[in-house]
């Protein structure tokens, strides 16, 4: 049994980086009903500052169209309908765009290279000063909208994972340097206060992040802060036409790569700028069921309890199953992305969020599998995880935990979410993996989502608690330790034992 | 250990009388928004017929007024701005009225005494002519208002409790046969089809109805329902500012007098008429803890389950904690009637009317601890309980059902309310029983208050499956068997062993 | 001056068949939030029984896929993910699917033809056996889904406009009539009481209908209705890259075809199938601005009032601007076929139908300008309207009615809409045609869109009234005469006199 | 004709102090549904900042209540459960309580004097030690509750109108100092820096303002803010069972007292004290059916337009007709003193607020009938009425306004209240003065009740622009100058007289 004694002296601040910003599907499904479902469940229960998705140039939002003129040129036109109605309904939500410069309008791109079932086009611009006219007239639109101080608090950030073939024709790093530079002067000229950034990478080159800082130093590109993405999961070892299997790195890989690209940033000319993980996730695949698991909670967790002291910000990938990277989602369970899935169902990790959201600011014990923070009215809030990777049922850990806390009474309050608890998962299994759900299913399935709940009062004693916990597999719990002022006194001659059944 | 077996034929049908119609706290209280919230989160999740309450000509509601004429006479005059606003807010959430005649408006009435903390006049009119007229003005206003196919849906009772000397001066039974006589015709003039029915008893004097329905027949008084009330509790034992406690009766108790009377019913010179239960519950008193526990749950379920044999309704006293009777409610819990309480926090009790509305209306099998029913769909739905009047911890129960179940795969869920599950009353006691909660402490009594859901899947064999269950005290579990129909195959290759950490 | 007097006696019953369906952009936009506000915003205040819309089977929804199986075959795989969330968003709002078949999904296609921005695919299957398994399939799942007894009354209407090359390859009436043979008989084979119709063909080939049936009679092919479209604009005069200039044909002409198809199918061999008129509208064309103005409101009040003489359902094409058959809706009136144009913002149209919608049964008279209606409580209620076409601003025409009006006091109320009132098009020119409008300037425009309302109170004599009226140009009014129940006699001594500034 | 020019230079700045605060029934009635209906409505449209009644103390709100121990004394027990649920929903909407300390608790009160229809009790505590306690202990509370931050913003003023006899008994002047005395130092020893102040009086009794400045001089009286009240109306003329009606004083005479009494301030020991006004209109009873009409607001323009100039707050008595002074309210209109009428309906006075509330900042021009603003964007929006105090029907006023505006098009927007327009009363009258409107009669009344709107693009020379009015009688108008963006350029061969009717 392992044993943890918590001093009274705090070690430290507890921030809650991973709160700045959440990833989306393709911004053309925030138009979607149930997408606004989803993400005013999340700000209401959470509350994130900013969100980050594809597509805003992509032609389903369709800024960019030409119009012929009647000596027959192409007029471009800018069309802001949609993308009007989909930060409208952000703000209104209170999140901000974390702004994403891609992919392609068909009749800018310089080739016909598409990703995605929804085919956004990852080729350059056919003609780069067309591009920088879009470019403006799209921030200056912005501000125009929804004024400078607003837009002047929205990061942009230019492409998604250029050193990837499959989301920039080559992975063609002069080019991306090439768009970069445009982009970020056309944006300044705008306003020289926007914040431009990228080189918005994904893993496995971090090489990219050095020639980026270096090309903006050689070339006096603006740059307010670097970006990069993370996961952690192997390349699939298995494939079928619905989901995809992939093995999981150790969950301190990712917290590694932070260290190692913040340091290279100080390495660099650079050295104080902010970086933002503006893509997390253990799997890269919307088809990997591990998403829809408690074990993806649990492996999070140190994530969610370190990460901020390497990172400025970190962005799940992403708040919502509503989305369509392969295709229309095909099962009310399918292992999408998605802290929630169809039909308003919450998933694990969506639990993780809300919990590592309780914790206070004072850190007072941190290792790998716990937290423990005090919140200004003393009150203590721990975050433990029983992190397993192995298959099998018995994986049981007692931990005994002992507490600094100053005052007499205290109410416990215990969340719990594990392979029994909060996993809808789980309970769609048993109803036979129901494809298109009914509403009585998706009732009962909501109803399971919720967390195990438990309490307790217990008494102090030298103004310390010792509680010993069973954690199950990859059980993640909130525990609250509260004051409690009781109030029987002022009752006259309160006794409980004068009832039925009680005492 | 105990063992049922359930057979496939069907013992008859389960109804549900106990739905028909819900008691509240004066109509008064009806205008009020905690009111009005509870109604409706009552009317979504469960959904009553009717509500009754004291109060339609009380002062608050100001039905009853007088104008002084330029010669000095007073002239009467109805007000119907209240009334009007809370029968409106009634059908708009799909509940009808129960009508109840009283009590006397204060320049109506003929003496001082009053009752309840709302000051409610309990004494005779003074002029049975200016009465007659009020009654027929209020009925002609609701046909007007409401139309006459809507108004003849409407019961009409006459007074509550004249068998009492707190509800009518001197408990005069000539007096009140007058009193019905006089406000029974009133009414059939304005419209012959209305129902009207009395005499709205207590229980312990119950020669009351054979004398009412005598005094019918031989004063030609129409007459078209009984009522009567039931409460199962002896008198205090202690009472406390605050609280009162008492002995419960046997729960059976209540069932033969619904037995009793209707027998008496069907030796009077009307057999056939309805008989309503226009209040029941556990205690009579606002303030008596038990409606706050699991064990009123737990007690109450036979009731609805076997009441409907003998009742054409029954009211549950009452819906809401918002209500008034002796004061102002001092506590968040303070043993009030509401199934649910102050700041929309759910009791045992209100789980157990979920659970009975789940069940089907094939009846298989009943005895005093079970109920078991089957729906069109073939799946089973039975709601099971352990009433424990003892104190102390350890009455654990275990219990082995046989169930037909024409199906292979069945979905089992349980949702749970016991001394653990459910109790919102057993938290806010750890918190200190805060009477005035924080908005964080509302929060988690609402959380706590949900029933424990526990699911399950099982092969059934020869078409019949065994479950054997450990009900803990109190428990009240609702278990619902559902078919499954697998969707797996259509997935290509699926292999969840493919995942880590699950097989 | 004209002068109209209405009699006392009704002329026959006024039937509401163009409240039957109303027409919506693809189902695939159904998705979308703003669609939902405005189907709920129409069924809140007008409340149609149906909606049809294209695009059931079209990619987007995304019903029709294939997998590949392990041994290279490929594997029909049906998501009903998004039509059902479609449609039951339509059922909670009350309104039912009008079924049409079509397009055809890319995997199933025999061809590259599309038709509009959204690539609707207009070839005949490339299988029809594949075919026919879809079909089965979707409205087996739809029973399953829905129940029997609610999709018995959804009608399934086969294909769109297979008349024009546009809609269907070549035009092909003998592969169309293939088409619906196997389509309609794979509908029956599930459900024999399922109803299936066509041809939905767009006027001007009206001999199809009579083929179609003779079709059937020979085929012995199912079908329990005929379906055509009716428009009444002429070929575009003028055309622009975002608006369409079209003449209108007289108003009359719509009514004109639907009394001849009407006899076509009564001198049928199906004589008394119902007649569904499954779009109309004055322009066919998506941009053309009409749809946005007063005339066309004025223009329309003719068909509403007498087509219900003619066919068993009339639908409006569309309800809303949500709608992308050319692209992306380029600003917030752009000639859109929707009753509400973009943020909810109401079209005179809307309010026509409003207007119709208040009618009572009884129909009193009706002529080319004004139909008359008296309701159950003897309120009268009319329409009328003054239809301009010509241009300027000099066209009031006054009008004396005198009414049959059994009461002596009537309160008098009069919605107007005409080219001042209701006319948010217009407002919006004055602010400078804003194409992405402020949310000032969108509250603005709801704010003018409402009709302008003038109330009077006058006396009858010898029960008729006789009013007299100024029309101004395109107004149509909605006027409703109620009976007045005087209530100033109980106050006592009431004498407006007494006041400041009033007598 | 009048004539109008108003220069480019601003005059000074605009303030809203009528927007600091407003007046509502008794706190009890803060407990209704309709209420927060109102109150909702009223914050979403204009969005005060205080919200001030009676009766913080009354019994119906149940604060102060007392047990008997077991040995027969009575010990204080405070009742928090309904003042908590209204503060925290006035802080939900968005608004603080201006808190009212009053009346005395039946249970403290000293003698048996009441007011109103339910009964306040006016007479000074038997005990002021055990006041002290209770002002003492609801003061903690609030605290605990809402937070030393929030408190600390909320003023809290001792007792209503002391100098009147009804409101105290005797209007004991030395006793009412007494009382403020023990209650403000009871405050200040829970928190130094909350705000205490009074004396509240009525009009007509100046001498107290100085009396009181001086007494809390002499003593040490804390003090943090002088308040008074004001209404315009002469004694009634004729008075009747359900109305009053009074005659008007000019309407500067208010701004003439608010004047003089800030003067008395400046010449006190206290010369800097913030002065609010905490109940002002035009007549002081709640049965003078001048709180209905558009003459009330066109009356109270001008001391919208003015009173910043002299007052910190000024209150309007009451935002809400659900009222209950005299009795409950005995029809739709009645003579109360809301902005919101019974059901939701909006009174003229209501649209008067809506109106200043849009005005800007910058002060350009203001006299007795108009008051002329401009905002950040150069935008221009003013405020003009025809107050007339005569009756008849015939004073309509012309007025040409010369206005500077720094751009080329503007579109010009009037909101327009008067006795045709906005009026719900007057088509209440001809609906037959229907005391419990149908949901019909109700609809029509919300609907008529809305401003009438016009507007208008002109072109601007030189820029300036003249724009000549004809002005109805009691009109009151928002008209606002916004600037003209046109966008009509960007499409390409636009030419609206292609269409058929326009040019």
């Amino acid at each position: 049994m392992e044993t943890i004694i918590v001093g009274k002296q705090a070690q430290g601040k507890y921030r809650k980086n991973w709160k700045v910003c959440i990833g989306t599907g393709r911004l053309g499904l925030a138009l979607q009903k149930e997408y606004q479902d989803h993400l005013r469940l999340l700000q209401e229960q959470i509350g994130f500052s900013y969100i980050r998705g594809h597509g805003l140039l992509h032609d389903d939002v369709g800024i960019y169209r030409e119009f012929e003129t009647a000596d027959g040129h192409a007029k471009p036109f800018y069309n802001f309908t949609y993308i009007d109605r989909i930060f409208d309904s952000y703000l209104e939500l209170g999140i901000r765009p974390f702004v994403e410069i891609g992919f392609m309008p068909k009749l800018l791109a310089s080739g016909e290279q598409t990703i995605f079932y929804w085919k956004g086009n990852v080729t350059p611009p056919k003609d780069y000063s067309k591009w920088k006219d879009l470019v403006q007239a799209i921030v200056t639109h912005f501000i125009a909208r929804y004024g400078e101080e607003e837009v002047l608090r929205w990061p942009f950030e230019i492409w998604n994972e250029p050193n990837l073939i499959n989301f920039w024709q080559d992975a063609d790093q002069a080019e991306y340097f090439k768009l970069y530079l445009v982009t970020a002067q056309a944006i300044k000229e705008v306003h020289p206060s926007i914040q431009v950034g990228g080189p918005a990478i994904c893993g496995g080159s971090d090489h990219w992040i050095t020639d980026f800082l270096l090309f903006c130093k050689n070339e006096s590109a603006p740059v307010d802060f670097v970006t990069r993405h993370a996961y952690t999961s192997a390349k699939p070892h298995k494939t079928t036409p619905e989901l995809v299997y992939q093995e999981l790195n150790n969950n301190t890989s990712m917290l590694e790569e932070f260290k190692q690209v913040r340091e290279m940033i100080q390495a660099s000319p650079f050295p104080d700028l902010p970086f933002h993980i503006t893509e997390y996730n253990t799997s890269y695949s919307p088809i990997n069921p591990i998403h829809d698991t408690t074990l993806n909670a649990a492996y999070l967790a140190r994530t969610l309890s370190e990460a901020s002291d390497y990172v400025d910000s970190l962005s799940y990938w992403t708040f919502s199953d509503v989305f369509e990277e392969l295709d229309v989602p095909k099962a009310q369970f399918h292992g999408g992305f998605g802290l929630i899935a169809l039909n308003g169902i919450l998933k694990p990790t969506f639990h993780l969020f809300r919990f590592f959201n309780s914790l206070g600011e004072e850190l007072l014990y941190r290792d790998e599998n716990i937290i423990v923070t005090r919140k200004p009215d003393g009150s203590i809030a721990l975050v433990i995880w029983n992190l397993v990777i192995e298959k099998g049922d018995d994986f049981n850990k007692e931990v005994t935990i002992t507490l600094p806390l100053e005052f007499r009474d205290v109410f416990i309050k215990r969340d719990t979410i594990d392979e029994i608890h909060a996993n809808p998962w789980r309970v769609w299994k048993e109803l036979g993996r129901p494809r298109f759900p009914s509403q009585q299913q998706i009732q009962m399935l909501r109803q399971v989502a919720e967390p195990h709940v438990r309490t307790l009062r217990k008494t102090t004693e030298n103004e310390t608690l010792s509680l010993t916990l069973t954690l199950s597999k990859n059980e993640v719990s909130l525990i609250e330790f509260i004051p409690v002022y009781e109030e029987a006194q002022p009752y006259i001659d309160l006794d409980d034992s004068q009832m039925t059944s009680y005492s």
